[in-house]
Order: structure tokens, then sequence, then C-alpha cells
């Protein structure tokens, strides 16, 4: 038979797939280029040429038994000392290879980082606004998510509210800047008086609480500012980085667990990671792709069309009266819906072709989100819609 | 701090890994070459050149973003269509592509094999001799692993022993044929009398048993024979491929589970592992390597070395007095050791630079594994060494 758990999931299917298949099948009517599908955090920038070059010599130049040969449960030396290298350089870090753990993404990268610091039965707590599926990185590790509501005056984090939450029974802290889906980006501020909470509460309980950090959007910031680097902050934390988003590889399931040097047992974090791969049947993400990115260091595609959309949207989405936060980075906005009930306000949108997301399982009601990784010609020809459907309905 | 259970796993650490440890580190003293390493089943034949090529097109042809774009969930689905039409023509079935979940290797397919169709506290049974990581992939879901006894006369199934331990807890069977480390190949009998039993006992408990198909050594069967196709002779079961050894692969973690399409909710099952996988991290995996697959269909690299290495061995074993069961398929031999401690044995064969594995760790005392996937010339010298470690020694 079955398992009934995974049986009860289907019931629960993601609204943003929904949404998304949705879109699809409106295409199949009207032309999917008059679809203004905000749906899904797809990215919408070439794969860098450089990385292109480099699968391919890696395939035309390389023994290919050595090449796709089975990685070391760890991940591949020299591809953990290249990361950690490009790590150190552009964040002031001193990590060595023994301190970087190759995944399949940042979903990867999670599963391993919350099994690796987490009991069974342990909470682990996440701040609203949050990516729906950390819900099922979380509980399908036998921890327990508590989600800590939203500060929504700019989506750092409510303080309050996460030091009433910080009990005991949390031993990791899950966090997510640049964040999905509010585009906010942790400030100095915000990461100083988090370290000091978690600190304080570490010591108070006499056990360590880990910081996992959820970073896929490091590299997608606005206005020339940096994103600070969460590990540098706070010495028990896990940076989780995927290079779906950077590098437009979404589909290749590629990035790394980085446990602070100066963490708890901080050499034992990737051998413990290889330990977790036993049991889930990654084992570590394919070679030829560990190999490859080593040699990106810190390149990305071309961000900038990101923050040009986010201009456009933010410049129009103020202009028609929306209560809307500016995004720091990513490539999302997370406007309040002008009716209390989101689904039914992104249902109405649906008539204008445009597909937005409903806030509610981000943890926070009455938002929607709209993912702005798309082409800007498409974002212009969108705020005509956007126009109507405020002016015929608010 | 530190997950205890996980940590715990460190003080197991693979005899398998050490000893190919111990080779490597040998090999830094007198050369690797002078090193008999038979510990790893690493692929020794190239990878098919069509296989490179197709990447290579694919890297060149494609638009970048849509290569490397977000699998569905459920995998891409000309895929699974290709998949599904290859095993079709080959084996006789009747798939379609949703019958088909793409997966990292055999190891990702049975950690989504194995949550799909137990329950946290069910009983999964494996037949002696198995691959050692079966307890971390079993135990790792929260089922248990029984171990059923070997039949040493030919590493068949000992069906006194299974009919015994098949008790209604069972709700799995996991077999591995052609087999690591015995190199049997399940024949028609075999096949018949396990569908019989467990059709029968799904009847009498009233409730389903499914037969776990663990495939990676499929097309790798010696004398012109060929592995009958599991699937084809019980309905409740689950193929488990990699094409890690077919295609000389093993980083690369690219393989699928193939549902019988007549086993309970045959359609359900790969649904059902995309959410196992939304818990687990692996999401799919990597679209180049889902599309590139496809297009193989049964093609292998040229898998008769294994079988000149087998010969070799066999022959030179036989006459040297080892008792041994002749490999039908695999690149394994797995003889009997001349006296009882078979790690005693091992060890006094470093000596002789032979680094064969103990079966201790396989579930049967008193026999070694050797991995002939080296070459063949290399398989020529060792024999001298074998020679030696016997006539000196018994």
């Amino acid at each position: 038979m079955i398992n009934s758990g995974y049986k009860k999931m289907l019931e629960g299917k993601s609204v943003i797939r929904q949404l998304s298949e949705f879109a699809t099948a409106r295409g199949r009517e009207i032309g999917y280029e008059n679809v203004f599908d905000y749906s899904l955090g797809n990215p919408s920038v070439p794969v860098p040429e450089k990385f292109t070059r480099t699968m391919t010599e890696l395939l035309q130049t390389r023994d290919s038994m050595e090449l796709h040969g089975y990685s070391p449960s760890v991940g591949i030396a020299s591809v953990k000392e290249k990361i950690a290298a490009s790590l150190n350089e552009r964040f002031g870090m001193d990590y060595t290879g023994n301190h970087i753990f190759p995944t399949t993404g940042a979903a990867g990268a999670l599963a391993h980082a919350l099994r690796c610091v987490t009991e069974p039965g342990d909470e682990v707590l996440v701040m609203a606004p949050y990516f729906p599926e950390y819900y099922f990185y979380v509980n399908m590790t036998g921890a327990r998510m508590k989600v800590v509501p939203a500060d929504t005056r700019k989506f750092q984090i409510h303080f309050g509210k996460l030091e009433e939450m910080l009990t005991r029974e949390v031993t990791a802290v899950l966090i997510n800047t640049p964040n999905n889906p509010s585009g906010a980006v942790y400030d100095d501020n915000t990461l100083r008086e988090l370290a000091a909470l978690l600190l304080r509460k570490q010591e108070e309980y006499g056990h360590d609480i880990f910081l996992i950090s959820d970073e896929p959007y490091r590299e997608i910031v606005f206005d020339g500012v940096k994103a600070p680097y969460v590990s540098r902050y706070y010495d028990n934390t896990l940076s989780c980085y995927s290079y779906s988003k950077s590098l437009s590889l979404p589909g290749e399931r590629i990035g790394y667990v980085a446990a602070n040097p100066r963490c708890r047992d901080a050499e034992l974090i990737s051998v413990i990671c290889s330990q977790i791969s036993r049991g889930i049947g990654h084992n570590c993400p394919p070679s030829i792709f560990q190999l490859a990115v080593a040699e990106m260091g810190g390149l990305t595609g071309d961000m900038s069309v990101y923050e040009t959309n986010r201009n456009l949207l933010y410049g129009e989405l103020t202009a028609l009266g929306f209560d809307c936060v500016k995004p720091g980075g990513t490539f999302y906005i997370f406007p309040k819906a002008p009716q209390e009930d989101a689904v039914a306000f992104c249902r109405r949108a649906l008539k204008y072709d445009l597909v937005l997301v409903p806030s509610d399982s981000f943890g926070v009601p009455g938002y929607f989100r709209m993912a702005y990784c798309i082409d800007t010609e498409k974002v212009e020809r969108s705020l005509e819609a956007l126009r109507r459907l405020v002016k015929e309905n608010y």
C-alpha cells in the first residue's frame, strides 16, 4: 500500500504550481505571450557563456571514466577548496574545503543542514513570510516547524515574537535573505540583533542554536548594495546555497552547505552530511556539475533585468496606491492586496490574465507575490492590465 | 548540536571505503598499477561516445534557460515516455511515462521506492548477501530491515527462510539481481517461486507486499544469457535502475523508479515519489542528464571486459581450490575464504597487495568479494599474487 502520509500530501498541492499550470493552459488559448505569468520563480536570464564552455570542455577533454566517476561521499576535494576560496575572497571568511558539502541545490542543502543539527521532536523557527516548501523540508526530518509572525512594516524580523517563541525546544532557526516572497534583504541591524538574541538564548539554555541561512538569492540585490553575509554575524551558522538563481540553473540541482569554521564541530558537518546522504539517497550531486560550478567563483548571469523589472513594478504599484515594501533583492515583490481576501483578489486578477500568487501559503494573509523573472517588455505590457484591474474593481 | 544518530553512524565507516583508501595509499608507495585493487565497484569501461556527443549537443544547441530550467516535480514528460518505450521494447512491458520517476541513481530510486510503499515500523526483507548500504537505505526511512540468510549453494533465494520471515509486518521485499556481491542472476525458477510466495502471502495477510527490485547490473550478464526482467513476474513490483554501471556514470547520479502498470495505484507511484522528494530535497535529477539518458535507450558501454575478467578469475580461483559460485553477471565474484575468519584472510591478502573485501558486511560470514571492474591486464598480473597467497598460507 502507498504510504498514507505522502498520500495525504497530495491534497495540499502547491498553489504556485496550480497557478503556473493555469497560466500554461491559458497560454494555449490566447498565446503565452499574452499571459502575464508572475507565478513561478524560474530565472529569465541566460546561463553565462562561461558555464556552457566549461561543461563542454570537461566533456571534450577529460577522461570519461574519471569525469563521470564516483565523487567522494563528502564531495570532490578540489571543488570544495575552490568554493571555500571564492567565499573567503568575496565575504572575508576563512573556510577550508572541509567546511563545504556539495548538495543537490538549496533543497538538498536544507535537507542535510536541518537533519545535521536537529533531533526528531526539536523545534525549528522560520520567519513569515516564508517559502511554502519549508514546511516539508523541516517537518519531514522529524523536527517541527513553528512560524514567527511577520513584521509587515519592512519584512525584517519581528523580534518581539521571535524572542517569545525561542523556547528551550528550539535548536535551529531558518532564515532566508534576500527573501522569497518579500524581496526584503535583512540589513546589518537585523542580523546583529538576531545574532545577539541567539547567543543570549544559547547561553540561557546551555545548548547550541544553529542558524540555517537559505541564500539562493544572495547575488540578486539592487541599488548597488551588497547583501550582508549572514555567517559573519553568528558562528553557529550553516549557509545553504544554490546556483539555481545566480547561474540560471534551477533544473540542474547544484549547491552546497558551508559550515562556519567557528561553529560547533565545524569540521564534522560535511562528514555528518555525507552520512545523512546514505539514508536519503542523494549521495553527492553530479561530478560534472561539481567540477563546473567550482570554476565559476562568484560569476553570475546578467541580473540587471531583475532590477529594471523591480523598478517598473514598484513604481506602478505604488502609483496605483498599493501598500508595498520596496524589494532590495530577489525577483519577487509582495504588495498588500486591496481586499482582505488575497485569494479572491488573485482570482479576480486572472480575468485580466494576470497570474499573481496569494500570500496565504507564505504564512501571511492579505498579500500577493509577483515573480518578475520575465522579460521586461512583458512587464511593461502587464502594467495596463494592472491599471485596469485596480480601476475597474477598487 | 550535531544529531546523535548520524554521529553514531561515523563509527560504522564502510569497510569497502576503508579498503579503497588503503589501496590508494599503498598505490602512492609502490605505484597504483602494482596494487591489485578489487575493492570498489567503479566501472572500468569508457562512457559510450554517444552519451558524450548527446551531452555536448544539448549544451551547444538548446536554449540555455530551457535546457537547465526546472524539471516538473515528477520528471520531464518526454524523458519518461522515452524510458517507458525503451523498457517496453526490451522487456515486453507496457509502461507509460506516468509509471516512470527519474531519480538520482539507484540510491535515490531506493530512497523513494522504500518510502513510497512502507510506513514507519514496517518490516522490509532483504536477501543475504546484500549491498551493505541497504541497511541505511531501509532503516533511515523508519522501516526496519530484516535479513533472510543466504542460500550459499547458488546464491539464489533461501525460500525456506524467506517464508518463515515473511510475517504480517512485512510490506516490502528488496532484491538485487544480478547480485552485488555474489554475481548471481536470479533465474526463471527463482522469480516464479518468489512471485508465487508473495502472492500467497498477500492473500493470506490481506495487504500488499511490494517487491522492490534493485537492478543497476541488469545489462551486465554473461554467456549470452539475458537477466529475466523481474517486474514481468509480479505485479506489485517497483524496478529501481541506475545508469551508473551500464553507461559508466556512477558520479552523475541518474536512474529511475519504474512502477509495474498493474501494481497497486500504479499511476500514483511517481506522483507520490515527487511528494517524497519535497522532504528529502532531491527534487528531480538534473534536467540535462534526464534528457541525455532518454536518448540512450538500452545502449551500454562495451561490457565484454567484465566477462573476460570473470573467466580469468573464476578459472584461477577454482583451480586453486576455492569454493566459488560462477557469476552470471555484474563485475563481482564471491568465493568462500579458505579460513573461517574472512577478515583475517583479507588482511593476509593485503601483504600480496591484493585488496579483497571480507563478506561480513554483506550479511554472510566466511566469504570475500572481488570487484573485477579493472583492466584485464591487471587481472592477469594479479593471478600470480593469488597463487602465492594460497600456496604460502593454505
